[in-house]
C-alpha cells in the first residue's frame, strides 16, 4: 500500500516572533488560511488517505498536530528530540514495514508550500508506482526560477523514462547550498532542480539501505519495538545521528530517480519570502493587517487588523506586529532573525521565545 | 502684582501616535516622568504662586488642565476654538485687570521644555520688574546652539540696561523660521536668539496696544463680560482673529525689550528631537520601553515596558508603539507626521486621530 510520513518536526527561528517556540513554521499560517502542517494534509489527501498517514514530530507539538490532523495517537510518532530527517525516515519505515511488508513510503516535509496541488498529486501517483517498480527512492525536484542560494540542487541526469507527463530522470548527484555564482550557474544550466525534500520509497528497500549505511541508526529503530516503545524512545531515540536523508542515506546509493516537478513550491526562509505570496501595491509593499502607508516603498508588513501600523517614508522594512512582540528589520536581515532569538536567550528573556 | 498666564491651547499633531487630539504635546510626558504642561507650572511656581495663575486652552482640555493644574475652575479660561496667541493673551489681560490694575502678566506656553528652571526664574524676576518699570513688553530670548530652521528668531538691538547676571536689549525685529542660509547667518552673527513664545507684560499697557493694533478684537474681549460670560465666550471667542502676539501686536510698537536667557530650552518639533533628550547607547539609538536592538543605529524608539520591541539592521528610524497605533517612520521624515493624521483623517479613521 502507499503510505504518507508528514515530517513536522522542524523548530525555526526565522518567523520570530510569530514562530515561538511553541509554534514552528509548519504550524503558522503564512500563506492561506490554514497552517502549512494542514495544507500538506489536504495535498496528500486525494492520493493518500487518512488512515495511511503517519506524523512524526517532537514531543513538544504531537498534542498541536493531532489536534490539527484529527489522527489517532497511534498514527504521531513523537520524537523526544529533533534529530533530522534520516533517523525518522527509519523510524517511520521500521513502523510501518511491520504492518504492511509492501509499504511504498512517502516522505514530505510539512512546512513548505506548493502552489500547483494538482500537480503534485499527479507527480506523487507516479512515484509511488515508480518506486515500487523500480525499488530506487524517488526524489522530486523543482525547475529554479530563480538562482536562489538558500535550497539544496538536484543535478539531473539521464532520461529513464517518460510518463504521464513527466521525465523521470536519474539523479547525477545532491548538491548542498550554493554560492550565488554557483546558483546562477545551476539556474542556467537546465539540469539543476530545487531539492523539494520529498522523496517515495518502498519501506523495505529503505530499510536495507540503512542496514548497510547507517547501521546504527538501523539497530536503534529496530530495538523500539522491544518492550514499552514510549519508553525505548525516551531512552533511546536520543542516541540518533542528527543527519538527514539525503546525505546519510541517499548519497551512498548507486542510483536514485528524481522527477521534475513545476509545482510552484517554495520554503519560505523569512519574512522576506512574504514578498512573492501576498499582494503588493504599486510601491512594492506587501501587508496583511490594518496598514496605513505614506511615502513607503518594499516593505513588508504584517499586523492584525485591529492595531494601526503607519509607515511613513520607511524603505524595505520587515515588520511582524505580535501581541508580546513587535519586530522591525532590515529586509536584508530578515535572514538573521536568530541573532535577535539568541539574544532572547542569553538574556533569559524565555517569555518572549 | 505678578501673574502667570499659561497658554496651554495647543493641539499638534507632530507627536502622533501619543498626541492623539486628546493629548496634545503641552499632556505628554516626552522628557521627564511629567507632562510639559505640569513642568511649566513647576517651574513658574517659586516666583509666582499658583493663586496668582491663569491657564487659558481649548474646551477640549479645559478639564484635563484643571486636573493636572489643581486649578480652581475660575482660573480656567476655555476658549471654545484655538485662536493663536494675541486673542488669547488680550481675553487674559481683560480678565485679570478686572482683578488687578497693576497686574504685570507673564505670558507662557505649556509645551515648552526648560531645562535650567533655575536660570529661567531668575530672569522672570527680571523682566517682571522690567516690565513694570519700562511698561515694555520683555520677550525671552534664547542663544541659539544651532541653526535651526524650526523656530523663530529675535533680532536684538543696542544694550538697555545689565542687571543681576542678565543683559536687557532693545529688540530690533522680529523673525520667522528661517531657510537653513539665513539660519547659519543668525547662528553666527551672535545678535540673533530663538524666540521662546514668552513675554512678561503689564496687563494695562498690552490692552492700550490691543485697542490700538487689534480692535476688533479688543472690543471682542471687553464685550464678554456684558451678560454670561460662559454663553459669550462660546458665540464670540470664534470671531477672534487666529493671529500671533508677535504679528498682531508686538512687532507693531515701537520699543520691545529683549532678555537673553540661557536656560537650556526646547520646542520639542517631533519625534526626532527625542535624540537630544534621552540617553543614547554606542550606536546612537534613543530608546524607552522594552527594547532590544542588533546591528541598529540612530533609531528612536518609544514602547512601553511590557512588549517587547526588537530591531535587526533598523537604521536611524522613528518606532512610537502605543495601544492602539504604531508609527514606523524614517527619522528625515518624521517632522511629516501630519501626513499621516491627514490621510488618517480623510479615511474618517477617528479612533486614530
Amino acid at each position: 500500500m502507499n503510505w504518507a510520513v508528514i515530517m513536522a518536526g522542524g523548530s525555526g527561528t526565522r518567523f520570530w516572533p510569530e514562530s515561538r517556540a511553541g509554534r514552528p513554521k509548519q504550524f503558522l499560517t503564512l500563506a492561506g488560511k490554514k497552517t502549512l502542517f494542514e495544507q500538506t494534509l489536504e495535498r496528500i489527501r486525494p492520493v493518500v488517505g487518512p488512515s495511511e498517514w503517519l506524523v512524526v514530530t517532537t514531543r513538544d507539538h504531537a498534542r498541536q498536530a493531532r489536534k490539527l490532523s484529527g489522527l489517532k495517537p497511534s498514527q504521531i510518532l513523537a520524537e523526544p528530540v529533533g534529530r533530522n530527517t534520516a533517523p525518522c525516515a527509519i523510524l517511520a519505515a521500521d513502523f510501518l514495514l511491520r504492518r504492511d511488508p509492501e509499504a511504498v513510503l512517502a516522505i514530505l516535509p510539512s512546512d513548505h508550500l506548493i502552489r500547483k496541488a494538482k500537480v503534485f498529486q499527479k507527480a506523487l501517483r507516479l512515484a509511488f508506482d515508480a518506486a515500487r517498480e523500480t525499488r530506487l527512492p524517488v526524489t522530486f525536484g523543482v525547475r529554479p526560477v530563480s538562482a536562489h542560494t538558500g535550497y539544496g540542487y538536484l543535478e539531473s541526469g539521464a532520461l529513464y523514462q517518460k510518463s504521464r507527463g513527466f521525465e523521470i530522470r536519474r539523479l547525477k548527484r545532491f548538491h548542498e547550498k550554493p554560492d550565488p555564482a554557483k546558483a546562477r550557474a545551476f539556474l542556467t544550466s537546465g539540469r539543476f532542480y530545487w531539492n523539494s525534500g520529498i522523496f517515495v520509497w518502498r519501506a523495505a528497500d529503505l530499510l536495507d539501505a540503512a542496514r548497510k549505511y547507517m547501521t546504527g541508526a538501523w539497530r536503534i529503530s529496530r530495538s523500539m519495538w522491544k518492550g514499552n516503545f514510549a519508553a525505548n524512545m525516551r531512552r533511546r531515540y536520543p542516541a540518533m545521528p542528527a543527519i538527514s536523508m539525503d546525505y546519510g542515506l541517499m548519497e551512498k546509493l548507486p542510483s536514485i530517480l528524481t522527477i521534475p516537478v513545476d509545482m510552484d513550491w517554495h520554503d519560505l526562509g523569512g519574512w522576506h519570502a512574504m514578498k512573492m505570496l501576498w499582494d503588493k501595491d504599486r510601491d512594492g509593499n506587501a501587508v496583511r493587517g490594518n496598514v496605513l502607508l505614506v511615502e513607503s516603498e518594499g516593505n513588508i508588513v504584517k499586523g492584525d487588523s485591529k492595531r494601526l501600523i503607519a509607515l511613513l517614508g520607511a524603505k524595505d522594512l520587515v515588520v511582524v506586529d505580535t501581541p508580546g512582540a513587535l519586530l522591525i528589520c532590515a529586509k536584508t536581515q530578515s535572514e538573521s532573525i536568530r541573532k535577535i532569538v539568541s539574544e532572547l536567550k542569553d538574556r533569559k528573556e524565555h517569555r518572549y521565545l
